[in-house]
């Protein structure tokens, strides 16, 4: 099932099993001059299959936007073994309700995604990344809303790191901080199709940066290996908090303007019971990925960090899962993001499509017995 | 229910009820500095409630993607008289499946939107656009590719008309034509950050489409009032076709290599009982608005039509409704582009939803009876 079935050229439509790795895909394109629309840190060992299934997220989001607009059909297996095909490539199709985002992001509780056509856009011809310290997390809100004016559509992502996630980094995987004794850290990466003007644009943004006192250090990346170090300060953020000790995870969504604030609260809270708490994440998406490390599991600081942080978010009209879905662990929490009206019409839906119950179990729906 | 709600000028973010028109939303929002992803050429009378439930496809979503991805949430009025709340404003929110999704593009048969929250773009501060003149179809074809290729990011609508499309706008609007004599005529429009930039982009990009010989004659506007009557020769497309008889609409998706070949044998279908075959729409979607004029409706003239469209269109695996809908007509032509098992599955979410049928009845899913 790891197969490229077809590829379009004109449309940039790939055609492909759900056993493809991601990053294998990405390769595949990039012969062609395309790419994914997606990108993940998981991209070496993901399958695309599974990034539907889930409804992934990841750095390219804020470009070229959610899988719900960019799959174009899919095929899928439902409970009952009968084949769903709804593999078309077109990119508009208004015929009757659109069936492949049910399965979009449903963690396969509705049915296996077996062979998906996704809508791919060109691979960039010129790629920049700036990484930018910052003072305090007011200057972060200020860079981001500056980047989104100057670099208009050449933005392809906007992510931010505290201290702390940099710490991490640094202690456990050696990796080296350009821009040392930043509260704040913002990467900023352009991908256009002209590296001169991608160039000045990034330069004029810089200057304003700088000039306006938003920013106190920035390093910037033109070429390729300089631009993964950049990356792997904040992709290799989860691989380094993994040697630091039993992981809490935390993956919510809410007003960026709100994003930090629950980071210094429960930092507050924790105090000397948590070995570490880390904010980081995708700033463009309003999507903060909150970490915190012990020696151990401990029950007091589970339930010191939970239902805390799934209220606060509530309270802020988040999403107490950003992007990594709810699973097994985190179903009956729902409520916290959606109403009881909307979960109950999830149940009707799971009912309608798997009556037995046997697509991935418990997970996602809260159960109705 | 016509009020903006709210607007997040950090997030982009506008929440409206349902009731607000298309353009006055765009207007609203060009005083931020902001403006809808979406464009239509019925933006000054259509109501965005009505944009997601048609999930309208129109003028930008080359640029910007389908209202699938751009629309946040929403609020609609169940045929139980419930009210099922998801009006959120996240980019991203994994909490179990994405109810929204059922009402964009049901035509009203599930529910009635009363209120959505919905993600708008940076107004981009540089609009230029070029018509293009081809000697033939496969040069128009060509003329996309390099466009896609040249203009990358900054490309926003690439729209096609052939000549009959432009003979009806001169003959019934009086609408100039600068282009005289061209068998199709191509508009590309550019929006960025930058109109040096973009300028520059687009220069190469017609000095390379002249000297392949894509392109035998341009014109390029980048003041307001030529822009729009550049427009006006595609956007006036239909207005025209209203007063020169009965007008045949069909609305079609198809890869986009085949787009032509269609309206051309529908002409040699019809031969003179045709007053007018025009093709016409938007390239870069594969969405091609095939209609036909007569002095009034005839039994022959829509038996040479249908099926002959229908099955040419399912035959190369197109859709054959793109963005209008399938409303009242065309709800049993669905088995055209949707299995039995499709549109069984869209029946019984017909049924879970609105047991009584007493949701814009007749429409959009055949009936089980």
């Amino acid at each position: 099932m790891d197969q490229v079935i077809s590829f379009d050229d004109v449309s940039g439509a790939l055609v492909c099993q759900a056993g493809c790795v991601l990053d294998s895909l990405n390769q595949y394109l990039a012969e062609l001059g395309y790419t994914m629309p997606l990108d993940l840190g998981a991209k070496g060992s993901c399958h695309i299959g599974g990034n539907l299934a889930t409804n992934a997220g990841g750095l390219r989001l804020l470009r070229y936007g959610s899988l719900r607009g960019t799959v174009l059909g899919l095929e899928a297996v439902l409970p009952d073994g009968s084949i769903l095909d709804c593999l078309n490539s077109l990119r508009k199709d208004n015929t009757g309700y659109d069936l492949k985002q049910l399965f979009i992001g449903s963690e396969g509780t509705l049915g296996i995604i077996t062979a998906l056509s996704i809508m791919c856009p060109r691979k960039p011809s010129a790629v920049n990344v700036a990484l930018l310290g910052c003072e305090n997390f007011s200057k972060v809100l200020q860079v981001f809303t500056l980047c989104r004016d100057q670099l208009g559509e050449i933005l392809s992502a906007c992510e931010f790191m505290d201290s702390e996630s940099m710490r991490i980094v640094q202690t456990h995987l050696k990796l080296i901080n350009p821009l040392p004794d930043n509260a704040f850290y913002v990467l900023v990466e352009t991908s256009g199709s002209c590296g001169k003007h991608d160039e000045e644009k990034l330069n004029i943004f810089l200057e304003k940066a700088m000039d306006s006192g938003f920013v106190t250090s920035g390093t910037v990346a033109t070429d390729q290996g300089k631009i993964m170090s950049l990356w792997g300060l904040r992709e290799r953020i989860t691989e380094a908090l993994a040697l630091d000790g039993y992981v809490y995870k935390y993956d919510l969504s809410m007003p960026v303007e709100k994003l930090y604030a629950l980071v210094e609260e429960t930092r507050v809270r924790l105090g000397s019971s948590a070995q570490c708490v880390v904010g980081y994440g995708h700033l463009g998406d309003g999507n903060l990925h909150l970490n915190v490390t012990a020696k151990s599991h401990s029950d007091a600081l589970l339930s010191a960090l939970e239902p805390f942080v799934y209220e606060w978010t509530s309270k802020h009209n988040g999403s107490i899962s950003a992007e990594h879905g709810l699973g097994f662990k985190k179903r009956d929490h729902i409520y916290y993001s959606k109403s009881a009206g909307a979960v109950h019409i999830m149940q009707q839906l799971k009912h309608m499509l798997d009556p037995k119950g046997i697509m991935n179990p418990y997970k996602t729906i809260p159960s109705t017995d």
